[in-house]
């Protein structure tokens, strides 16, 4: 049997090892992933972000013993735990340990952490690659988990259909400027760890920032006039106003509810036609990635080592400009 | 007159215009630029990151008014302050607003702040272009400002000479794993607001991440055999352990002495010979930027839109893997 018959069969020893191949982006795994791609787009992509210390990794384990537990609905899950913050995997070590009690030894689950390596563009285009793996080998829900609020997150969690952004109380009001950014790619949010004091506080200033990112729309364009929509039919216009769900992950409460929104959320970009639109998007920015690794592995090898170094020479010695240096390595390739 | 002529002889104006080009990434900036480019290398680059609520932006005020006033240097001053967490530019403003009662009518001091445009990458590189432009306009030192502690800064810091990451007492310890990344791009760490309770156990804790980031090397390889230095000629190997410097910027307390601490560390660069090093990585990674920009506008034009169209709308239906994609659309370059 190939490979790619192993792991569409369910094998997890070849899934492994793909997972690791396609990781460290070698030919080997691109083979197998070239067989599995049409058996993607069928998985449910959630991104779930959040600062340390909302209890994220908690939340990500009761759904997915939720999902696991849906009547009717034998899903598999794969969760994919990204720590972009730091070389260091300390937390997503830790978080897998409250996992692994809970998730070990349910073979219809399957986890995966990921840590940086150095480069971001290259985290986010190995994730990527994992998740389409999760998604041929038949995963019905992919739960992608990143640490932390910077532009890192916003880049995986460019990857999912449905983004949880995670909350919590009491993590102090010096972060809220920091998470006004990724407040602009939540579709649901999350106020965890809600039997905290303050839960009602952090809900009350999520819904204003709310506000703020998602002014619901009255007013539209309409052969240059404008028109204002009544509000007994504004419910109608396809449009998705981020809720807020209160959990206690360590206790399942909420979970189902969270669960509920989720779906709502699904049926919502699958309506409104923009299922499709973020997958063109996450599918085109993948293609662009791979170009641009492509032309600059066809660059290296069209010029020689001894060539770049003199003119990288050049330049430190401030005898050329970089623009001018690039100039002069690009007319000067080899073909 | 030409530009790059008017921006050495100290004409803000055409800085100001020029500063503009260049992080517009247009062809006019580049050729100025190309002019200029000889005269850089002179300035200290001076790194300063940390979480929001650390007092970053009153503590880069404070040395920029102490270095303008330090007997016998008559120091330019350029303060560049990146806000890569958010499109939103609240952090940066603000901080403008604080720099402008003490800094403002100073025609030596020169403040330019930028805001994410969406891709990191493009961030960094404009950072990059515009520290260049102020280093050849003759300003000696320049203070580069990030928010945060995400990949970002760590990108924008390998700008830097020097960098400081700021921290203060009562951010919570939830904020300490993000943190450990960040540790190990400090050259020198600061404690603000030192006048707060928990300033100790902050610099205690600090100290402790130290110890495990820079373990101090006390065995050395010579001739395939291990060396133990001898605690007493330690201190005199060539080796930069980050001091830890408490201020309360807001009254200008520990300044002189961090001021006194970086200086300290560009001596250290350049007897280590890490200066030169550190500018190579720089320029190298500047250079390595602009050849896969050039590369890409180079597919650009050789590759029609219907033909890079026709290929996406393929791999959307899943009848071509991205791998396969890349293959033919490079294959159908027309030269």
């Amino acid at each position: 049997m190939s490979k790619a018959a192993s792991i569409l069969a369910g094998d997890r020893l070849t899934l492994a090892r793909l997972l690791t191949q396609v990781e460290n982006d070698t030919a080997q795994g691109h083979e197998v992933l070239n067989e599995l791609f049409p058996h993607t787009g069928k998985a449910h992509l959630i991104g779930v972000t959040g600062a340390p210390g909302t209890g994220k990794s908690s939340l990500v384990n009761q759904l997915a013993l939720h999902y696991r537990k849906l009547n009717g609905h034998p899903n598999r899950i794969a969760i994919v735990a990204v720590d972009p913050s730091s070389p260091f995997t300390g937390g997503a070590v830790l978080g897998d340990r409250v996992r692994m009690r809970d998730l070990a030894g349910d073979p219809d689950v399957f986890i995966r952490s990921m840590a940086s390596r150095g480069s971001l563009g290259g985290l986010a285009q190995a994730t990527a690659a994992v998740v389409q793996t999760f998604d041929a080998a038949g995963f019905d829900i992919i739960l992608i988990e990143t640490v932390g609020a910077g532009q890192a997150e916003v880049d995986i969690a460019r990857l999912a259909h449905t983004t949880l952004v995670i909350e919590a109380p009491g993590l102090g009001d010096d972060i809220q400027a920091i998470k006004a950014g990724i407040l602009e790619i939540a579709d649901i949010l999350v106020v965890n760890k809600a039997d905290r004091p303050g839960a009602e506080n952090t809900e009350r200033s999520l819904r204003g920032m709310l506000e703020l990112a998602h002014p619901v729309q009255r007013v539209f364009q309409h052969h240059g006039k404008n028109i204002t929509i009544p509000e007994t039919i504004q419910s109608q216009a396809p449009l998705w106003v981020p809720p807020i769900q209160q959990t206690v992950a360590t206790e399942g409460r909420g979970i189902p509810e969270l669960v509920e929104a989720i779906r709502q959320h699904a049926a919502y970009l699958r309506e409104s036609g923009n299922w499709t639109a973020r997958d063109r998007t996450r599918i085109q920015s993948e293609l662009d990635t791979m170009i641009q690794e492509t032309l600059v592995s066809e660059f290296r090898a069209k010029v020689s080592d001894t060539r770049y170094n003199e003119v990288l020479k050049k330049v430190l010695k401030r005898s050329l400009s970089p623009w001018e240096a690039v100039k002069m390595l690009l007319n000067g390739r080899q073909e």
